[in-house]
């Protein structure tokens, strides 16, 4: 057997590819555009094209294990089925596991984004060491990945794990583009957290803060960043609109440990990026809303792998585990 | 190794206990006060002259595997100790699974009540042949046990599975024992259940009910059974409680369909009794509030043990898995 994989992580913009030793080391790595408007055909001649170069780099096929991929959801881990993600368009049922075992001759694998980053946190990342994570990934939306016993869980069809849409408010009047109202997604993401910050401009017309400026007025440009640039400059809004959603991360994952009683929790994605006041409000809210009693001493670690989290946790899929 | 298990169930006000075989077949069970009230010597007096009897009746010890027993949380299922449960007063910190090792010079195992009824049904009730089950016992509290590959869910500390206690409205006005708002515990409960029937005829003092005549206008004497008795005659106030009860219940499952995907899921319990009218609004619910695409055809099946659950459950743990 080869001692090293191929990761895939296709994205909506981008496709990025690289080797992968057994232990997680990241030796080589590219990216190429995804093309995902020009539909499923572009795209896939993109990830075939990367791959065979990554082949050439390894020094050929009988140096390889496999072929782990990871892509947005929907998508069926146990089938290798990726089958209608809203941001690859034109992607429908493609057997994408079955496509590339045909075409390269070696054994691939498919799995769902977060789950992959959650592994790979796991296994390389922030939380080495531990057996049961709970990952989570906050960005333009909140993926999350149950690692239990140091590997991913699935469920019966392949789509556990969908913990940001998990409603911790039933009554919110913030509903979920799953249909769901209260949703943490619906609450703490990106576009959850600019929302907020102009609902609450808009409501309260003399109230000052720096995101008018920075706006020039136009409250709907608000962006998680501009929030976090204001905050940091001191402005009051946009430090309770952070405050706030470390508040709500921290209710919701307070449910988590009730369930879940992990080693740790990783929180990566853009959002984790406005760091310690955040974390710090999470871990304050936590042991409020559980009944776990250890729940304060459990890590709540940010993520560790950054931009090769995909690549790394694709390949982590090929390993063996204990 | 023998081929019997003794199984014991260790309640407030009771202890059962039974021989169960390999097959999860209760072969026999006898039943003895738990004395709690006489502290923690008394009941364990109890609990060792039961298991002598048992091992008797099993015709002495090489015939046995070793000794299962399920007592109420908290307590540690990875170190045997029962820390401190409500309705055990006076037991604290009880290294019962060591005690009865040496007592007995078997191998004892101690775990949660709701876990031990979860692998139970999963193993030889209503969910035979399903691998990851989500078990739900609603009563005076609700208890979860959490299934994952047959096997029983511990997380860190052994205090994973509390999903009783996961809030699905953080800002109710609910407070449930163990500090959090909005648990289903504190929603759809026994006692949840009667203070909401309470709560409504006290606030809309002319909204006519078959309740006042049964609690002969004493509203704080209401019970769950009361409500079913009502509803069942066809009283639309005790029907809108349990309504709203089934969607608590059907929310909250949603979000744990959400995460676990599960092959099924087991309610049992007092309230579970309730019926078809319970269990058809759950159904109802749930896919309006998951993600989960498959979640209509999750079943959600009434548990089967009734009130051997437990012994079976004690003794499950002792079962090779796999």
């Amino acid at each position: 057997m080869g001692q090293l994989i191929i990761g895939i992580d296709v994205g909506g913009t981008k496709v990025a590819g690289g080797l992968v030793t057994l232990k997680g080391r990241l030796m080589e790595s590219q990216v190429v555009p995804t093309n995902a408007d020009k539909g499923f055909a572009k795209s896939y001649a993109q990830i075939v094209n990367l791959i065979e170069r990554l082949i050439r780099g390894a020094g050929g096929k009988q140096n390889l294990c496999g072929i782990g991929i990871c892509a947005p959801g929907p998508l069926n881990p146990k089938t290798g089925v990726v089958i209608n993600p809203p941001n690859l368009p034109g992607w429908r049922n493609i057997e994408l596991a079955k496509m590339l075992e045909k075409k390269f001759g070696l054994p691939a694998k498919v799995e769902n984004d977060a789950n992959a980053a959650g592994l790979a946190e796991a296994l390389f990342g922030a939380a080495v060491g531990f057996r049961d994570v709970f990952y989570v990934t906050v960005s333009t939306g909140i993926g999350t990945g149950i690692i239990i016993n140091r590997k991913i869980y699935h469920g019966k069809n392949g789509i556990a794990g969908e913990g940001g849409h998990v409603s911790i408010d039933y009554r919110s009047p913030y509903r979920c583009g799953c249909g769901t109202y209260g949703c943490i997604e619906a609450l703490a993401a990106g576009p959850a957290i600019a929302r907020r910050a102009r609902v609450r401009l808009e409501q309260e017309h003399e109230l000052p803060s720096a995101l008018r400026d920075l706006t020039h007025g136009h409250l709907e440009q608000i962006s998680p960043l501009m929030i976090q640039q204001a905050a940091f400059g001191g402005d009051p809004v946009a430090k309770s609109i952070l405050d706030e959603t470390g508040f709500y991360l921290g209710v919701w994952l307070a449910g988590m440990i009730t369930l879940f009683d992990p080693d740790a929790i990783v929180i990566g994605g853009g959002v984790s990026q406005i760091g310690k006041s955040l974390f710090n409000k999470i871990k304050e809210t936590i042991p409020q809303y559980t009944i776990n009693r250890f729940a304060a001493e459990t890590p709540v670690l940010p993520a560790k792998l950054q931009k090769d989290v995909g690549v790394c946790g694709a390949a982590a899929v090929f390993l063996p585990s204990e």
